[in-house]
């Protein structure tokens, strides 16, 4: 479905040797010389080029929500899609600080929301509840794979060469922490956290209903297309294939939290190339995101304790990867600025 | 010599409620909204106003330099000077990426530079050998707050608010160890690291003369300022005073790496008020950081391994604060946006 070339490794070392030059020590620019030898691979090894990047915002709405797992009821969803399109939401405010443009896309909400600017690809009207049954059939799963990487491939095509993603979606950290251990066999009671902040009687009855779905849909799991049915979201498909579309295209992916690295865990079990063009943004608070960076051996870039999702950590990021787009670029050889090599 | 008023924590409240009502779950934004509160209280309840930042950069030379305890020769200082002069630096790119002029300050180096950007207010080319004597004398630590202050007015009178600081010079990191063995009791092997990459042998070297200049002059370290005259540096000096000059302005302060947090605590011994007004950007892969921060509880925004120092751990942190000014100012409500509170 989709063709993601690996990234030429053997051009690492003429990319390290560039960095080595800098006015600096070796290595005294940390992660952001990771960053600059990831992104050169990804753009270009004479100079990275950071174009034109675009946060995809996908909602969707979970039939697990009716469960009380979350701290909101599911109409906070569109409520939240609202407030995306009139600017106002924490997303709106990152992505306009940092130069990210930004797109909202109805990847299956409850709510009918009509707004000129709301891109409508919905797989329905929120999945099933995957404790009694199953999320969504196969055939929306590939629908959902497939109308995700549309969206990327529309804005490639334009120009976009940095495809950040985000999500809104109540309920949506019960189907990734669901996901999560069928994915990697972690039981519920450690791939299940509190989200954005339900109290112990909530996160108990999260975690029976979550070990209820995985004993239920075990016979899906050997399989990654069989799992996202049973256990999905809509708005975790569509960004599945938002990532493996971006990698395809040869294009840098921003991973956001919890709910956008499950997406990157599902992308990288259809095609493991898809994890070259990756960056991990950051470290977010649910309690199982550290353990599924570590799976992934993904280091994120920063750790400032949200827990919002929306793409925020990922908007937040970017700054660093245009700083280490600039210093790749810009900055003088020992030898052009006259300077005592070290 | 300072007059650094203590912020006005009752208004905390006001802020955090405001902080509260935004369309998110309270404290799904983690460390930007303590951000978000200490800038509101510094630069205003209404309005975070972050105004024309600026990035000093203060340079100076170190006699314990020519004992051998750095990866290079002093001359670098100024070659790294002229570099920063002509924008080839890190702390160029990183300072034109996230929108931060800069000045580059003749704190007291070896080599005589003229070039018409330079800031000359050099306090002598380079102190004395700290290890067989005194680094400099008591009227110079004095001239040396006042020449750092002096900038940070100017800058302040036409409009900044946001002041980082960053350094240069070859031999820093032994002055910052020994002063931070002098403030706070800490061995020189636990205070001492590799700067920006020293061997054993050299490392080994280093702590035995840092131990021998904190016998030699231990009687100093009553006050601050017979400390600082007996161990510091002159671009050390000169940052303290500017830290406590734009303390003294309300302004917000920018705090790099190891060197730069050293003369934010020597600011902080002569007023702790100065403290309110401080950013921790970024924990430093130098040795003892993260042993200093800790010591005046600060809690560093980014943990990226740099060890480069000029500032560049400050300048990467610029658009984090930008973040939470742009959610503090523009982020919509619960109610303004018909958003079910949470």
């Amino acid at each position: 479905m989709f063709q993601v070339l690996p990234l030429d490794k053997e051009k690492l070392e003429q990319i390290q040797e560039k960095i080595d030059l800098k006015t600096k020590p070796k290595g005294a620019l940390g992660e952001l010389e990771s960053l600059a030898l990831q992104l050169a691979l990804i753009t270009g090894i004479e100079k990275i080029e950071l174009k034109q990047p675009v946060m995809l915002v996908f909602a969707g709405d979970h039939g697990i929500a009716d469960r009380g797992v979350s701290i909101a009821p599911s109409e906070v969803t569109g409520q939240m899609v609202l407030n995306f399109l009139s600017g106002g939401a924490a997303i709106n405010c990152f992505c306009k600080a940092n130069r990210l443009s930004m797109e909202v896309i109805d990847a299956g909400i409850k709510s009918e929301i009509a707004h000129p600017q709301l891109i409508s690809q919905a797989l329905g009207a929120g999945t099933k509840d995957f404790s009694v049954e199953k999320a969504m059939t196969l055939e929306l799963v590939d629908k959902g794979l497939s109308l995700g990487a549309q969206i990327v491939y529309q804005k490639a095509d334009q120009g976009s060469n940095v495809f950040a993603f985000g999500e809104m979606g109540i309920g949506n950290t019960s189907s990734a922490s669901a996901l999560l251990s069928a994915f990697t066999g972690m039981p519920a009671t450690e791939s299940v956290g509190c989200g954005t902040g339900i109290n112990q009687q909530a996160y108990n009855k999260k975690v029976a209903l979550i070990e209820q779905a995985l004993e239920l849909h075990k016979k899906e799991f050997a399989d990654i297309r069989t799992t996202l049915a049973a256990l999905g979201g809509f708005e975790i498909l569509q960004i599945t294939g938002g990532m493996l579309a971006a990698a395809e295209r040869g294009s840098v992916i921003l991973v956001d939290g919890f709910i956008a690295s499950i997406a990157a865990m599902a992308a990288i079990r259809i095609d493991e190339n898809v994890r070259d063009y990756m960056v991990f943004c950051h470290q977010s608070e649910e309690k199982a995101h550290k353990a599924l960076l570590a799976n992934i051996q993904a280091k994120p870039l920063l750790d400032l304790g949200l827990r919002l999702g929306e793409g925020t950590g990922a908007a937040l990021a970017m700054p660093l990867l245009r700083a280490a787009e600039c210093f790749y670029n810009d900055m003088a050889s020992f030898e052009s600025a006259g300077v005592t090599a070290v």
